[in-house]
């Protein structure tokens, strides 16, 4: 740590608020300006831009903070990142970026003189140009500031095996009423010293959020320091709106919390025993809603109200007083003391800027690509089940995984984590325990099992933290799973939409280098939530990812544990994609030997040769499935029909990668027509279980030729306590639905075997006799061969 | 208010205790046994059920917690109701409504003797039978149990408008990590204590989850209490694990919580004027998980520990250790004093219950459609647009609606509320402020426009709140409409999901009478985002409504102002529906009369005369429209095909009500299918431009026999920051890609008619170029006619 420098000197001060009414001027310019970016000439209506799309309101608070890191940042050779949390934080972020020289270097078309300011104002809100949030077109930026309440969960995740990182993370008041913030300042349990990188947050109270109030504005100051001690932090308020005070206050302030996190980053690394969990510094800083922009517009009052949260002056084209207003407003910053003739920014003021990856812009940390390593994964063919016969062996899946996934930690010990909320022993992953624990900073009791400061394993009842956490580790170049019950895996709906939106932009920037796969393992799965209930039960997880842009998703429903491997194996060495895994968690038979396993996951569908009898032979049906459960029956049903119907050519077709029942055109993991009839026929009735809602299915072969004839069964919204079994039954997801549906749709069998059919039925009925009144299934019903 | 009794006599103590053990008993016993209620022999192993799928660990303090209320209820005639947060703790609540004789008049098979115990042991977690949470299957419970997070919000929007109403609200430790509960403590910010009821939370700590440590419960007591006074609120702490000194310790907690609740209760109603926003009581309740179950099973440590959660004794069936182990622990209750010989609960116990509607279990509010009153509409005819010629007059939808809505707000003013986070006047509601304010106890400034403490808007920037709470208030029998930004509607997903799953049960449980219907209305949307870009673009929530069952779920895109009235008219009075109406904020043509507004939303679709010409013969092209942005661009393509080409006949349609395009067998509002090929024909091709994402109307229109040549244009995940009109075009929904589709499909017109699709393609190439350019559209193409 460097040593302790003396506060802001008066000329420090000064420049520093040059440094500010710079970026100030230049996020006003980025909101209304299109041409005349210097003012070497009066307004004029077509310097503005036709459509005034900017926010003003939180805009000089960011400016605020963001000169003040750079001091804290140059002072003491601080290794720091920027989490940009109030939305519509783009035109202070991008300011500063640029300020600092690092737009430039990534833009070169953005240059550092009148042109390229004329370029910088004109981009910003504008068709073709960069959005009004801090995105991935924001350099330094590893937080999408559309959709709020992520940006302290993105910074925890980013300091997480980063002991020299500091996330300065500005928090947004109107941001932080969402769930998903209130809940994350509990994320310093999970964080040690000795190990983990720094979060400072700075909390930024202007008191409205668009219209009306935000909560922890107008709370008493005592409540709200009681509630961010509860939290855990130990904050320190500055509160003004007269410049030259707070530039004062917010450098004894920042200089304040760098000594703490150093004093507990120093105790902590000093000695190796267990750590008290320590009360980190955050700062309160509270400012005028618009700070320094119009004091009233039209008689109503714009500075410290909402009406600063967008465009203070709305009518700049049209409206010639708001016009020279806006012309007072910027020449208020002073322009020509802060920018030379060419439009560059003063040597002086651009000499308070760090240098090189110190500035936040440029800190390779958010661009995590550049620092991501593959993973030294153990060859998880070691970790095969062994299946001698289809069928006869039975594992279960995410168990055997779970001892992969143990020396994948084992041997990535600072670049792979574990997320989950409370689920990684349910959901059978418990080897992972024989590596690592649970990590907890909090206190631990001696009835805790693994749980201990250093664990690879984050456990907290909320998707939403398991999600934020994650998304920050992988931004900043790591990697990670994260393993779910699958029905509330929807809680982070939105949260993914972001990420995926997220990858996709990304994908169209070069300087993005790619980051690690965000791969979820949704397990506790629709079919195996008997004993929860119709609550926990709902697959339409894979419905909302499959909306989202083909280059970006992959859906993976391995059968049995060898598929499962093969599959995550190849989910944690990929790059840029949201992975979804679903698999089963219970004993179940195992199909495929390793080598068959690699084989059909890299087709991503394929005939189940051991299951059909159709070769050399048109078959008279086929029967696909898509997920364990749906395989399990599926094959039951087939041995139904051998049994009854010997002479039905059946062939059995297993899906492992959904994505590939696309044509090539729609999904790059798509089959080629040609292959897909070859398997599927053109013309033969297709039977097909599948894990989900139907209608995916519907959707995703919508194109092909033998379209017409899927019939596919799958999860009807039927859900409730009940067993295994009978959960399939009331979906008509089972063995003797799906027999039946074979006799319905293959020509003439309808006739010539409806006493197959009374049969089958006849077992139904007798299954749900047994199962309401012993609670339990047929024994015979369970077995399969 | 009554008044203030002492606390416990030791006599008192005695028969709370006894209750105590009651409820326990039968807790173990539902989670156990399906025969032998009363232990009166020897426990075999036919009598153990053979899957034992309940949890212990929560329960004995819910029944805790339970037993005193009652005390509280009787001693003082409190109108309560129990939320009960924590998961699983189905055993507890049906064991007190057992207890107290409401779950036998419901249900009369379960009666209050040794059949009846012996069938409400079995029924529990059993096939056919009821789920393991609270659900709507248990009496006096609004809150389904599976899905953590919701309780607190469900309690606040209960006691909303409630004045005499309290509710107890038990949270468990591990729902206290989640998103929404740490944002939902906030909910005292907007409770008026002269207008609404109470919540008494009641934070429940026992330490664990299923396995690992939950947080509130590991950090200093100093923190804990901070962090529940920084949330507003006064917190007692009853912490231990002896029954009679708990007792006497929880007895008087109750006694000053409510004590302290009546106090500020009669403040704020004694006086007019503006009330301080109020520091409420609230109870920290520590007690060992698993509490007074097995202390140790095969050597390990399980009352007080993560190994209670679920079934402390899982082998009782095969083991006879364990099962002779159940049996002492049930026995060590002492079932012989609590019931007598026909298994009834003995006078002396059953008079601690309240009586009548004071139990809780048959509190009328926790039934809310037994309360449920119609709301006094004002005729929406009378807020119609005049729409003289279509297309003439323009309007923004929402603000229309605004103004009705702001009446529906005066005339319901203690049964409706609005909810929405901070958008109220960005979605161009601001009529209701006429009416009323946003509601706020907390501080207000001078600053503020239309906050007041009486308002009937709920603002909050976490969509989970305003979820919560009006489930919260839907479930007690009043009314509300949720207006949210449509793509942040996704942050509910999970929330929508399970209010959805609770209407679908409860239609099947005839004493749940119906409730008014969960009301969206989603604006902001997908195509007129532009400024705020790709983050706020997203239609996919209708996709996920989509996916549930079709009696519980409807989608309404009304494509103009009076349109909309008539839906959300329509919606208001509705019951038992989730109904999602996603409508434009922005000036847009109107087209219909209000009567015709009226027909077109009954028929759900309909032929536009005004803007086809197949007047008499069939059309040689159907082009469809559902949305006000596909409306607008299907109408302007009409027009510039009338101009090419006059010859072509085409048929305009207009779909308001998503669901009648599927067969009526799919859902009730399908329409049949000889209507629907009267109008969609069953031979020509059928240009369909859609809000959201094209699979959606494939899959609605799955089944109809012309679905093969429906083209869909909608939203292909291609967002940013532009033009409204330039959004269209880079999705290929704008007007020149509808006409040029026209042209590919209309069998010969691709050779006729070459050189039109050549000229709209050159207008689409000077689009492109003036937009990038001016960032603005060419003028003429925002106009239609």
């Amino acid at each position: 740590m460097a040593k302790r420098k003396s506060a802001l000197s008066a000329r420090d001060a000064k420049l520093i608020d040059a440094y500010w009414r710079a970026a100030n001027y230049l996020s006003v310019g980025q909101i209304y300006l299109m041409d005349n970016p210097l003012l070497r000439e009066t307004l004029r209506p077509e310097h503005i831009k036709p459509r005034l799309l900017g926010h003003w309101g939180t805009t000089p608070g960011l400016n605020f903070v963001y000169a003040h890191m750079n001091r804290l940042i140059r002072a003491r050779d601080v290794n720091a990142i920027f989490i940009c949390g109030p939305g519509h934080g783009g035109p202070a972020a991008v300011a500063n970026v640029y300020l600092e020289g690092t737009y430039s270097e990534i833009y070169p078309n953005i240059g550092r003189d009148e042109a390229g300011l004329k370029r910088l104002f004109t981009q910003f809100s504008f068709p073709g140009g960069i959005p009004s949030h801090v995105a991935p077109e924001t350099p330094g930026s590893i937080n999408e500031g559309g959709e709020l309440g992520y940006a302290l969960l993105h910074a925890y995740g980013a300091v997480f095996d980063n002991p020299d990182l500091l996330a300065c993370c500005v928090i947004g008041d109107g941001e932080a009423e969402t769930g998903a913030l209130a809940a994350s300042w509990h994320s310093n349990k999970f964080l040690n010293p000795r190990r983990d990188g720094a979060v400072l947050p700075i909390l930024h109270l202007n008191g409205w959020k668009i219209a009306g109030p935000t909560i922890l504005a107008r709370i008493a100051e005592a409540d709200l320091f009681a509630l961010l001690r509860g939290y855990g932090y130990d904050p320190r308020i500055v509160a003004g709106d007269d410049p030259m005070t707070m530039h004062h206050a917010m450098a004894e302030a920042l200089d304040a919390a760098h000594d703490a996190i150093a004093a507990i980053q120093n105790q902590a690394r000093a000695n190796q025993n267990a750590i008290e969990l320590p009360r980190w510094p955050m700062i309160v800083l509270r400012t005028p809603k618009g700070w320094t922009g119009p004091k009233a517009v039209d008689g109503l009052k714009v500075e410290g109200t909402f009406r600063a949260h967008q465009v203070p002056l709305s009518a700049v084209r049209d409206n010639d007083a708001h016009r020279a207003m806006l012309e007072a407003w910027m020449r208020g910053y002073k322009p020509e003391d802060l920018f030379d003739d060419t439009g560059a920014l003063i040597p002086e003021l651009a000499a308070l800027a760090p240098e090189g990856a110190r500035r936040m812009g440029a800190n390779p940390h958010a661009n995590g690509g550049l620092l991501r390593r593959d993973l030294d994964l153990p060859d998880f063919r070691d970790y095969a089940v062994d299946v001698a016969v289809p069928g006869a062996t039975m594992a279960a899946s995410t168990h055997v995984l779970g001892a992969w996934l143990r020396d994948v930690i084992a041997r990535n010990r600072e670049t792979f984590r574990l997320m989950g909320p409370d689920e990684t022993d349910s959901n059978r992953l418990s080897a992972v325990f024989e590596a690592t624990d649970r990590v907890s900073m909090a206190e631990r009791t001696k009835d805790d099992v693994s749980v201990g400061q250093d664990g690879r394993v984050m456990e907290v009842l909320s998707e939403h933290l398991c999600q934020g956490w994650l998304e920050g580790y992988l931004l900043t170049g790591r990697h990670g799973l994260f393993s779910c019950y699958e029905a509330f895996i929807h809680i982070v709906d939105s949260m993914v939409n972001q990420h995926a939106k997220w990858l996709k932009t990304t994908q169209k920037i070069d300087w993005r280098k790619p980051i690690a796969s965000l791969n979820y393992l949704l397990t506790s799965h629709v079919w195996r939530q008997d004993h929860n209930g119709f609550s926990h039960q709902d697959p339409g997880f894979i419905d909302h990812v499959a909306n989202k842009k083909a280059d970006v998703v992959r859906v993976y429903l391995p059968p049995d544990a060898n598929t499962l491997l093969s599959v995550a194996d190849h989910c944690l060495r990929s790059k840029n994609y949201v992975n979804v895994i679903v698999a089963g968690k219970q004993p179940e038979p195992q199909y495929l030997t390793m080598e068959q396993a690699i084989v059909h996951c890299t087709a991503g569908l394929g005939i189940w040769g051991f299951a059909s009898n159709d070769h050399g032979v048109e078959p008279d049906v086929v029967m696909a499935a898509a997920g364990d459960v749906p395989t399990l029956e599926t094959l039951a049903a087939i041995d139904l029909l051998h049994h009854h119907l010997p002479e039905l050519k059946i062939r059995m077709v297993n899906v492992v990668d959904l994505m590939a029942l696309q044509p090539p055109s729609a999904h790059p993991h798509g089959m080629d027509d040609h292959d897909f009839d070859s398997i599927f026929t053109t013309d033969r009735p297709v039977i097909f279980a599948y894990h989900g809602y139907p209608m995916l299915i519907h959707q995703l072969t919508y194109r092909r030729a033998n379209h017409h004839q899927f019939h596919v069964h799958g999860y009807r919204e039927e859900g409730t306590t009940t067993t295994p079994f009978d959960m399939t039954v009331l979906n008509e997801l089972d063995r003797f639905h799906l027999a039946m549906a074979v006799i319905d749709r293959v020509p003439g069998l309808s006739s010539t075997a409806a006493h197959v059919k009374q049969e089958l039925r006849g077992r139904l009925i007798a299954h749900r006799r047994c199962v309401t009144t012993t609670g339990d299934d047929l024994p015979e019903i369970r077995d399969w061969r």
